[in-house]
């Protein structure tokens, strides 16, 4: 139970934090500040870095179905955890959504109802079609769960796993977020769709899919012994 | 003493580089140069970092009297060393919101008096609403000591502690700043209102109640072995 | 093998998420958001240190040939080794490319065809001379690797290597993306130059030949045991 | 000789990456990309972090006169180390400013031949005066040296002490640039003010003076046990 306490708490803070810098402070909210794409990355990352160090040692702070699921193929994790954990995960991201969609709605004016919700295509950012979206989701989830499993290792042991991971996405993110917004995590996508509707929910699939295949990916590359012997 | 004096120090140095980074080269500053809320972010985590390595062997660097109500509440502290802790962190925010008034007061143009103080409502940078503004400052000191207890729980003992609750104050940071200017310490916010006067001190209020009961609803999940076992 | 294969990895990392952020979030893209010169910055610098975490226990992530040389002048590899690492480093650099030409086709507008390319002269960035030009990517390779050779020296042997190593680099970028684009790193100018053609590969020379003099020269001052005793 | 060499590349790095950062990439330069403030901060910040690594396990990375005073004045330098740790950082300062110098002489257009240098006054950045100028490099370098003296503390012997000053000089700047281009290190002052001339030299002795100030008081705190008991 507390593991899914933890994952809840985990997938909470990284949806709030994460899609609330590019709801709050983004390029396109009229207001005071705004933080930029840069700031976005930043808030994803540290995000995963602050819950690493919180929840990890109770969880190991997955906090993403995608990473549940390599962590699954590498035979790190069992089916059973593996359910329970995308349950807390994506009942976490709805109740991030929702809280920020509270906070939202007492913001005086120049809010579009944005949620920081993924996509593509024609009006999304920068306006990449549905193949380059696919091809950036795959590609960085796989390089993505490629640092999580290999600094997690049983073969190199230490503690700068949770900032490595975290890093990971603040560079994942100044990259695709004019691409897709970057899910690399069907939770994260999820939650604030839930809220946005519209084409946030029709593109949804692309970002449960393309994740679950990169992930795949990477936890085969591990559970062959491409990188390391000694897995399982 | 030497607890106190730590506490002191780094509570004048939170909110003399923090404030300062808001005063001195936030967004609405005329001048040479601005450092934008990413800017401001990174001074007010970053100087999280620098005390929490410097006096956190002395004090456990709290520098926020809601840190310390979540550390009582956890049963970490003692009602005494609260009280003491309190004090010094009121009297180093109060000496750091001098020290940046005096070095406004040598600034030929361009400075409108700020300080750096939180607030809500028309006017205030994103103009939230006081619900808004509850609910995100509630949060964010949740998972700030969340983090904070859990990075410095017996049972993870590392050095990534002091790193982990500066970046994570970072994110909060990035976010919030545009809600209300983040607070999640009353001390950080009591400072500069002193020196500002009017809307700041009349919204002081919030500022003091909300991060108390953000860190005491986390100081019980901890002290309630929620999260971890064998607390106290 | 596992060596070739992760060098592969690594180098494909730093192209495609490096050159990455340049070509899709870059300052001179049309668009939605930039993440401006510290995000490319960042990116780069972000792309070492995940992969010294990730990759860095199999073949001590160099993904450089540049890095390669120095160790080997070190004394620390030898020279089958060395082909080998540059095979890898190449091949991963040019997919890398190939990937980020992929996704670049997939955006509706605003693609000038760039491909994160190294340069100097008119009409590249701040159009520096070519003395200029030689004299950074000499001088920041030889502190890069100085750096490198340093952190991983057999006498200080602790985690913090690939994260001094990457904040290196990110410091390196912040300076000199406006005189070179900065290569320090030959295969990571000739993936994309293959890609963008005309002055990338004209110029190609420069960042083959300079990162290698400046590589060399911190090899020698190791080997030398000009800085540390002990070397070899 | 290793700990003069080391002291001389070390503060050579700070210089060129330091202030080539605000001089290559600041605000005030035509050209293709800026870094803003936060960025020149962060190019400063990561130098310390560089060398801290590179070169601390050698001299302790001072590369600041303030700093060895500072550690001359707790007791943990001598008198005849701390003369030539200061000829080793002036000299590597000037060939630093040398070398940047250099560069920026092959930039086609769009330099107004600054340096980087510190300052105050009428047209000095945000037009602090005197005063303001003199507070801040005292409280500065005061802050700095606590952190600095602290974090490598006999008593808390950890890996930490390089990121953690690093990340401490980042906060300094973001602060106080506008102020007086943050000195808080008499050879950071001294290099670039020899090929700016003017007011950089007519106001060097400020940063020579209030850095001095407020390493030895830092110092003194030490010393005296006011902090750590056990020094000496």
């Amino acid at each position: 139970m507390q593991k899914a306490i933890a994952e809840f708490i985990g997938t909470f803070t990284l949806v709030l934090f994460g899609c609330g810098a590019a709801v709050i402070a983004g390029p396109s909210i009229a207001g005071a500040g705004t933080v930029g794409v840069l700031g976005i990355a930043f808030s994803f990352g540290l995000a995963i870095v602050a819950m690493a160090y919180a929840i990890g040692p109770i969880s190991g702070c997955h906090v993403n179905p995608a990473v549940s699921l390599g962590a699954l193929i590498a035979g790190r994790m069992n089916v059973g955890d593996f359910i329970t954990y995308v349950i807390a995960q994506v009942a976490g991201a709805i109740v991030g959504a929702l809280v920020l969609f509270l906070i939202m709605k007492g913001k005086a004016s120049g809010w579009d109802g944005g949620m920081g919700t993924n996509g593509w295509g024609p009006g999304y950012l920068g306006e990449y079609n549905v193949t380059s979206a696919f091809i950036f989701e795959v590609v960085a989830t796989f390089i993505f769960l490629v640092v999580i499993l290999g600094v997690t290792h049983k073969l190199v042991p230490h503690h700068f796993a949770g900032l490595a991971i975290g890093l990971t996405l603040i560079m994942i993110h100044i990259v695709g977020i004019n691409v897709t917004g970057v899910s690399v995590n069907p939770a994260r996508s999820l939650g604030p769709a839930l809220f946005a509707g519209g084409a946030a929910l029709s593109q949804l699939w692309l970002f449960i899919v393309a994740p679950f295949i990169g992930a795949a990916l990477a936890g085969f590359v591990y559970r062959a012994g491409i990188l390391y012997h000694g897995e399982r």
